[in-house]
């Protein structure tokens, strides 16, 4: 169990020495955004909140607790969806998801919701820089968390924070197997990977937060940092604008 | 490499044996959508269609050969969206998808477009019941399609086709490590083994069509037909309608 404060780069090398797996290069780790939530001391007492007039609003349109309101909205420059169903909101990175990410399970206490990293890839970069540095493998590390999507049914884990490999592969302008050149297509890798890690970390109970990802031949490398803004597509270039 | 009329069952099996993997109780075979079309004989020369008049309609106002036009409607009862940048339908299942799935990558000759299967859960029932007759093991099948998504960069797969197992986990009712109730999480797991399966099937060079999942803890058995319907959301519950 994570606690706040906690150097994760130091728990997971820790947990992989007992159980006797070796960290390799290339390999991708997948960490649950619940413990960097945890280790970065992001749970929050919603009963120390005082709710703002636009809470105690929103609270009545949305049915939602005002101090639950108040922290969400606290991580959520632009408000897109608020009434009884949902509250769907942009976060300061530009993604948009229910309840800015603030949740509740497998938080200890009534009244203790967990926020979502401020930066979710200076999270990714610090957290690799440490196993990098502690197993002397270049390694790619993804914070995965919990989406629900459009069209589809059921939630599906995202890549929230990325370092150390590119999010997405091109592959506009390679030949597909007969010589044509591929006009569209791109993989976002990265969300594929959180997806393939959530298969094996779960949803809480499991208590697995960590999964290592081995033996991919597409791995781009990068040392860039906000490698996650890579996969959030611009309203405006949104093919699936007013569709839904 | 696939042809049409291809037994993919026993073409799987035969792989299988050549490269001495055997096959176990609980595994999902995952099966590229672009082989499905091939050994189902869904590939389409377009230049022997007559397009009528709204697919040369359509051609003016998205700039697409009105022959391919005429195939993409064939498979869809509802146009979504129609112009330059995009022409997005509903097919008859009720999925979402930029050009009805209708794709030129991998297929050769410079004409041929592959079709999506009819109904891509009863080749996945077939090819299930296929593969447990030659192996003796209860299976799952999942036939995955890469899609583009709203809101984020970069396409992933997703399951079009399932057979033997639930696609979705319900988690609701459920408690978290503390015992709070769970009231919203339900899991696409369908759609995150598709995403696992494509690290490692690549998108077509890599000659890969099939990946097998072990070991997943977390399958629900299931003999239902129609499985991958219970991935679809329908517009009227979708919480981000309008939200694009």
């Amino acid at each position: 169990m994570v606690q706040s404060g906690d150097d994760l780069a130091t728990s997971i090398s820790e947990a992989l020495t007992a159980e006797k797996i070796k960290i390799m290069d290339g390999d991708v780790i997948v960490v649950s955004q619940k413990v960097i939530s945890k280790a970065e001391g992001l749970l929050v007492d919603i009963s120390t909140i005082k709710p703002s007039t636009k809470a105690k609003l929103l609270s009545k349109r949305t049915r939602k607790d005002s101090r639950l309101i108040e922290l969400i909205l606290r991580d959520s420059p632009q408000l897109i969806r608020a009434d009884r169903k949902a509250l769907i909101v942009r976060r300061k990175n530009g993604s948009i998801c229910l309840n800015a990410g603030v949740d509740k399970s497998n938080v200890k206490g009534r009244n203790i919701y967990s926020r979502l990293p401020a930066d979710a890839d200076d999270t990714a970069d610090e957290l690799r820089l440490g196993l990098e540095e502690l197993s002397g493998c270049r390694l790619g590390v993804i914070i995965g968390d919990t989406y629900s999507r459009p069209f589809r049914v059921g939630q599906a884990e995202f890549a929230i924070g990325v370092s150390g490999i590119e999010p997405v592969i091109d592959y506009r302008g390679l030949k597909d197997l007969y010589g044509y050149k591929l006009r569209f297509k791109s993989v976002a890798l990265a969300d594929e990977i959180a997806a393939a890690a959530e298969l094996v970390i779960g949803q809480g109970a499991e208590r697995i937060p960590v999964a290592i990802i081995r033996g991919l031949t597409r791995l781009n490398p990068s040392d860039k940092h906000g490698l996650s803004k890579k996969l959030l597509l611009g309203r405006r270039i949104d093919l699936f604008k007013d569709m839904i």
